[in-house]
């Protein structure tokens, strides 16, 4: 007798095909759920695996255009970053593998949901949030949370034991001293060795872009179409043009790898509360986001970017972190990206070289901002400068009493 | 009869040489200032030169070290930058420099204090509003807002010719199609043949640091240890140690302008409201503040950096732009940076390579806030896991809700 | 020969009668502009004096709809509210009147806008600013900011000298002793013996509401029924009911007026940086606020609270203010009103008595994020009081940590 | 044998005269410990409850001064308010309270501390998290999250039962149909009856304040002194002054409490994202607060009153709801409040009337922010009017591209 269906998140490792077989031991039903998002995955080996194992049915389901058109695009309109440096290519990831999940869960009669994630991390917090958020009544199990569970699996070695105990084929490739999340818009590298933040990376951890010092002494030069802050052109140097957003995407990532470009090491600070070490590598991303920032420069309204750059972009880089997609205040941030992109049209030029982006130039037809005689310092036209001295003096007047009440209080002010 | 004494900040160049003289024809007597704020400039030649056209005095005062100790590391600790991309090294040293040029006024009996600077930048803002603060009662003198003044002199000629008529020497060099400003923290170039957005700045404008596919094709390593967010040591690969700040910032430029790291170009938003293309270099500023955004993620909790990065870091930045160093609320923020860097103390070990700057590493050994065990997701020790299933459960009710009333009202949560 | 059409905001008084002989004297022909934006007021009288002083043409617009539900229900909406206390009610005016204006000038064919605001107040600036992004070639003619008219008419007998020989007739009435601004929203008080901020302002000063001391002993009960956010239905104690938006905010405004609600006295930090002295009797807004905010709490989640709270409130109140309505960075602003009030659906009953607003309870049909048997502390369905737990011991890993420090470098954490 | 001493914070009540009982039944050694904060309490009976039911120890501190000083005084230099409405009441109460209990479970060498709050509500967080910060090492004993305690004691008549089976005196007064927190500032009612959102609280649940229809017919006007924002002197219709911190806070609780000053009716979300409906009494906080923020508007520089009112204000009352007083975030934010009020000196005198607070007047002999003559709209001293030409002309540039932007998109600008 079945105690029920269960949805499993599972990827073909050790620890979910442990997972996997631990759950049909308890009495469950499992259907083993797997998202293709862009990673680099052998799906029918996972499959042949999973049913191996004793999953009832295994189901891969391809959400890369939707990782790329509804969150990793929004994710550039917002200049979205965590703590200065990372760039969320996994959060970015976890509302649309959750989508996924609880969508088989539902089609396939499970009432409950599974997944391999440590007591720890983030990750545990951004799948569940969301299961709850999409299906409120799902039941979740997370092994690693259950002390019957990590109690018994207290190292690799017990691990190790119980899959041969179940004859479930363990990779000879002996374990790397680190673990790794990939996706389409990155590939992550923690824990292991890279715990000790002072730890330099060994060269061989990065995978997906060439070593800075290794890239071509030749720099490669392309330039980026924006409509409301969307890429939706993509021009290389040979003139090869890219419009389907994934393709776009996915070429974008190859010009990156190819020069070195998107590398992050940072500690950064969990939802949980505590800090952490990650590697990361978002190629495709980095030079989206770095063009779509200075195309913001010529187009966007300076208030317009002041407002969006200090309420939307930290509060909905915050949310996407902890795992907060589905809520009503990512909602609500969200609702306030496009209203910020209406004039941010217009094309980035730029350049690539190991490790390096850099901007050649930039152009709007239809955004009128930038003036060029205007803001020209030798010109007068359309502007005068008296104007400028009333300006100064209107600011000063708050100014000057604040000087003057320094010198009666004889507090003069000073640096 | 003098109509009163003038402190004239006076470069040396053919502007405030023109001024100079027109300052002396309309019957003040002129101070001529200069701020020596780490440019490369001939200082004694524009001393010559401004006596030689009839200045009563002139004064040179070294504001570098006030400069580096009371506004660069300052804005070090406080992540300072403009609209994402601006180091802000031009609005650093006005405040500096205002402050020096108030004081000769007021030693020498000066009534009004005057400049060079056009009817359309920041500068002009930046210095008055600074005037204003230190000395209420100060007359400005600003002749490109003059009437009199900008329509004698509408174009170069005209400064060429009132400056032959006056014996001023003009330097035979053909003057550069941009204009810079330099000081020890950064060089700026604008206006000219960058005033197209579109143009990509030539390869020989760049002065500071090398162009990075001409930079070594060695790597170099080095670290920097902070306290209290400042910078306090610099250590070079060869074990070259350097503390004193000034010499610290000397050598952080050394090392970064050798590597061609700290080049920026983009369009930004002056304070006056227009649009403005931008390129500066600022070397070690650039690798100084990387590296202290580092040690930051190992050293400085979570929700104080959030605070800090949302509501001081921008706000400090914009007051540094607009001029409004010498204001109330400028020295309202300024009072909240040294309480947000209490625990950034340690060392980066970092990398410059062909104008990148990497992180090879960080610690800390007063700081503690990094646990390298509880970080860990093989070690359940200090940390219960079945703790995070609450943590989750409490999280979640408020968005079960919001998915409930989602289904209620058929209103299907989607990406 | 006419040097061209201008339309004059006039109000009938004093001075922009003056104002329109003087425009007539210098060439220009006059179009007078009267808005009725629901102040007392004798348009008739107006239209005569008018014309009888030489204006073309005299057109008054009704702008109160829009008045209230583009501007004053939106306000609602945001809890709009200036430095903690003043309601905007001038403010809130300003672009309705502005755009009226502009409107009336292009269909007469009037190349220029004239209006009465003196050179020190918000008025001038909030009108000016809707008139360029109305119409960006509009010449703005401020008459009190021209030292030709300014120093003509010093002072108000010059005023009275000028009209007595331009045969405009003048009210017999003595002036007050203050100015006021009147609209369905609101009345302001400022100038003259409420320049000094300790004057206490005389009791008959006040016109639309009773002294709290004389308003009636007995309470008067009222519901407000509000979708997303917006009053949809006013219904009294004896069951009168209001739905028509303009009707509506007139009975609030009755019933605040009969029992003293909304007087406030404020010294408020104007646009141009002087301070300034305001009372301001704002009778129906103050009582839909209050209710709105009270909804909110039982209908609103709490992050989409604080975020719409301490983002868009102040942000929309000071573009409010500062007379930035026709902006970018308001358009944006006022975007981001809606999506927080989605669930905003609900009643509020309450009751005025002397002045005060008093909350007798609230209810919604159909939001559901309040939860009777959850939020009870007797209960413990759907919740396990050990996910608290939990949840208290993520939160302290953090906390802990912050003690600790505190312990080792002997720094006890005290209040 | 003793399983150790365990510091409960100990009322009298029923609730924690049981879990005193049940402590001791567990084999641990109570000390009971009582704060005194202002509440109306018979400390000796409970004492003497205490130590028959077998409390080792009774210790009664009294945490008033701290309590008025340290806590109650700066909330109304920050204008603490959380959800527009609430005046966090027992919030502020809670670190006192916690730090005084550490500090007792340190002296007697207990290694736990114990509490009788509910799961559910904030109280438990509030605690728990400073007594974490405080002592880390401590446990806490939260009998209420408890299965066993909870589980045995489902209502009401089992706490009875078990106190009667263990000889504990139980008061004859009938429970009223709510639950109450009371320190020196504050009561709050909340749960039983109340906790339907829409049920009108009952006349005489109200305690510390006379209902506004039963209070004085006749006003009672009272001055406030403030120095850096604190309010130092209290002076009444009489004459009389209070000087001394506790008295003064005392003095304007009485003068609040007889005119019907200071009641709050919400719907608030707690920290665990519940929604809750809580009344409360806050008297005198509510008229030094008003007349704190009055002053401002007088003495605050506009730009600082901003910054303040966006991000620290909003920042410490959510860390005061939330129970963060001792976290870094919260150390931070305190240290951000006097760097606010420097310039906040001088008088605002008042009236309490019928539940209403009213401003009569404001002023400071020694802040000159205020200028009587340059607010003026009657002078034009120091002041020129045309700059405010300049200052609109600038302020419009970005403007009028804007509109031109809406002409020729054919999208004109709309209300």
């Amino acid at each position: 007798m079945s105690k029920g269906k269960v949805c499993l998140a599972y990827s073909g490792g050790l620890d979910t095909s442990v997972i996997l077989a631990w759950l049909l031991e308890q009495g469950y039903e499992v259907i083993a759920f797997l998202a293709n998002i862009g990673q680099e995955e052998d799906f029918e080996a996972a499959e042949k695996k999973a049913l191996a194992i004793g999953a009832t049915k295994f189901v891969v389901v391809d959400v890369r255009k939707e990782f790329v058109e509804k969150v990793c695009f929004p994710a550039i309109q917002a200049n979205a970053v965590y703590e200065n440096v990372y760039l969320l290519g996994t959060s970015l990831a976890r509302p649309v593998i959750a989508q996924a999940q609880i969508k088989v869960a539902e089609e396939n009669g499970c009432f409950a949901v599974s997944h391999g994630c440590t007591g720890k991390g983030n990750d545990q917090v951004r799948f569940e949030l969301s299961f709850y958020a999409l299906k409120p009544d799902v039941v979740v199990i997370a092994p690693w949370r259950d002390p019957e569970f990590f109690n018994r699996f207290a190292g690799r070695n017990d691990l190790l034991e119980y899959a041969s105990s179940k004859d479930i084929p363990v990779a000879q490739t002996k374990a790397k001293p680190w673990s790794t999340d990939e996706n389409l818009a990155h590939i992550s590298f923690e824990a292991g060795i890279l715990e000790n933040p002072d730890t330099t990376p060994p060269k061989d951890m990065w995978k997906l872009t060439v070593d800075p010092t290794d890239a071509p002494n030749t720099p490669e030069d392309f330039s980026v179409v924006f409509e409301q802050g969307l890429p939706v052109k993509l021009v290389l140097a040979g003139g090869k043009t890219i419009t389907d957003p994934v393709d776009l995407f996915l070429e974008a990532n190859a010009l990156a790898r190819r020069h070195g470009v998107g590398r992050i090491d940072i500690v950064e600070n969990r939802f949980i509360g505590i800090k952490s070490r990650g590697c990361y590598e978002t190629p495709g991303l980095t030079i989206l986001r770095y063009a779509h920032i200075d195309l913001e420069g010529l187009t966007l309204d300076r208030e317009v970017r002041a407002i969006r750059d200090q309420f939307v972009t930290p509060s909905y880089a915050k949310q996407l972190y902890n795992g907060m997609y589905f809520t009503p205040e990512c909602e609500y941030v969200r609702a306030m990206i496009p209203p910020s992109q209406k004039t941010v049209n217009g094309v980035v030029r730029a350049r690539v070289y190991k490790g390096n982006f850099i901007v050649l130039g930039r152009s709007s037809d239809t955004e009128k901002l930038y003036d060029e005689t205007e803001s020209s310092m030798d010109e007068l036209t359309g502007f005068s400068p008296e104007d400028t001295s009333g300006f100064i003096a209107v600011q000063s007047i708050r100014i000057k009493k604040y000087g003057e009440a320094a010198r009666e209080k004889n507090q003069p002010l000073d640096l």
